[in-house]
């Protein structure tokens, strides 16, 4: 016998039933139709075509996500900080199960632009979310690894939108706090929260300044068995810290509580309070108008990075920057002085 | 009598005298030479030169900067901010006053680019700092008020550098705290001081968030009469909530202390923390990474707002950008849909 024969019928019906099952992977109006029933397999299909490497593929993603976007928007979005070690993914798992025992279909985003390197820190975790990963009203997605921070986070922001129109109406974007993640997190989320641990000290460090002022909410973790007394003393602490803090533009006032997942304690209190939150800024119209103005942010940076990324990739330019930053140290120049040089020298390149 | 006839000898010796000094004030080597003996005119006569709106002037300006270059450097500049009434010009008046009775050079330096529209808060409060005003160890400057924040920095920057060519030893760089001010002292300083006024409430709305995290030393005014007891109160709230904060990167920790402008109480120590502050860093490496890194900041800060803004000058962008946001707001694109249009456009018009 041989492989070469005719192939029979039985044959040629697998292979027509593949190559549809094939373009239908391809074909954004089908994908769209059943992302907005639900469906999980399409939405992560259709965000592996907007992260995909070839550029074909993306135009697909980018009609799959045109056609959902009057269908996005409709959810509270969740940013989620911490160092290493504070417990975020045994955080996530808890309450990502407790609020979809309260209704709602949770979608779990990561942005980390490091995982790549330091071999997937929040990937790692996913897989450890066990409990929440088999919940049919859980989406969790890792992060797209590759590109800088600010091509990840765009991808993550139209993942966003698509688990929208998925019906998903709570999402969690998470961020381990490399770079400027926490503000990329920030610029696209509704309500930030910071996970902590008591005992101010060493773990701390890890904490960038500034993020503390971005919190909507400060959550001391692992308030249980022998913690619970300096849990609760953390929380003492930060609330005092925080009344110093100047109003937020909202006029919200940020929140400090103690939470155990172990022991499922203390998850009803913060999704009340992110819903009280969620109420009213929605009633003094400040997350309408906070998203309009995150989306021009994005905009914007988005033009200006590309821009600024035709600069970059001049013939030559890197060198150039990399002798006139010499001449800067050395104190041969002023800043101006060097800019306006290497602005000379591009413009004779182009 | 007519004065027609021919010029005596006397009013030839006048004209050519003034000419001589017109010349000498465009003569950068004359200037140059002038500031490094630290001849005050000469060193307004270099600033009005960097900040003039003729081409030409600027670049006899940036002949004399560079001259000074080798001669720059060796100061502490320390930024101060805090709300309009936390008493800014009466501590600087103070405490510049206090500093040139321990033998230092003080120069003081603003940078406000809402004084133009706010018809010069700052303006205004130099004219008030009589006596130090008037102290030969003293040099005051009020900001140049036209153009972007980014402008007036970079020229504040420049005078920096002059001041310290003329031998001020010590910079005082003021800001209100006007858009992103706080952050451009921030990065043009090696110390970072936040007045603040006891009694936290509506006073205090006006600090930015994220300008708390910033302070090297947050220093409570006002602390007299009556006032002496909520200061202390106040320092003791916020030494509290300093230390729930990260550490900073060169391993200070910030400090908290009051002072009285009208009792000169508190100079002291105030200039002993900074002082203590100059020596570690400067033994430590940091003070002189920072500048150098500062430097390499605003060198790139320069480059990419000199590109941007031939962008945004592209001839009918910002009506493109008018239109296209508006898709973005009704929800018709997304914001990288529509960043590409406007790239698009841009490149066509090119």
């Amino acid at each position: 016998m041989t492989n070469k024969k005719t192939p029979n019928k039985a044959q040629i019906e697998r292979l027509l039933a593949r190559r549809k099952q094939h373009e239908s992977q391809l074909n954004p109006e089908l994908i769209t139709e059943k992302i907005l029933r639900g469906d999980k397999t399409a939405l992560s299909d259709a965000i592996t075509l907007i992260e995909n490497k070839i550029e074909a593929k993306r135009t697909i993603g980018q009609t799959i996500l045109s056609n959902c976007l009057p269908h996005s928007g409709k959810s509270i979005r969740i940013g989620i900080t911490g160092v290493p070690g504070v417990g975020k993914s045994s955080f996530i798992e808890a309450f990502g199960t407790h609020l979809t025992e309260q209704g709602c279909k949770v979608a779990v985003l990561a942005i980390d632009p490091s995982s790549e390197i330091s071999k997937g820190s929040i990937l790692g975790d996913k897989t450890r979310m066990i409990e929440l990963s088999a919940n049919p009203n859980a989406f969790i997605r890792p992060t797209a690894t590759s590109g800088s921070l600010g091509g990840v986070a765009h991808k993550t922001r139209e993942t966003i939108l698509l688990c929208e129109a998925a019906g998903f109406d709570t999402i969690l974007v998470e961020t381990v706090g490399v770079g400027q993640s926490e503000t990329e997190v920030h610029s696209m989320t509704d309500f930030f929260l910071l996970l902590m641990l008591a005992g101010a000290g060493d773990e701390l460090q890890g904490i960038k300044r500034g993020i503390m002022e971005m919190a909507d909410t400060i959550l001391i973790t692992k308030a249980d068995g022998k913690n619970v007394k300096p849990a609760n003393l953390a929380r003492t602490e930060y609330k005092n810290a925080l009344h110093l803090f100047p109003a937020k533009e909202n006029n919200w006032i940020p929140k400090v509580e103690t939470v155990s997942a172990m022991e499922n304690r203390g998850l009803d209190k913060i999704w009340k309070i992110i819903k009280t939150y969620d109420q009213m800024t929605h009633s003094n119209g400040w997350k309408d108008s906070n998203r309009k103005a995150q989306q021009e942010y994005w905009m914007k940076e988005s033009i200006q990075s590309q821009i600024l990324e035709e600069f970059y990739q001049t013939k030559g330019i890197q060198d150039k920057i990399k002798e006139i930053t010499n001449d800067l140290n050395v104190g041969k120049l002023t800043s101006y002085q060097a800019a306006e040089l290497i602005i000379k020298y591009y413009k004779k390149q182009k």
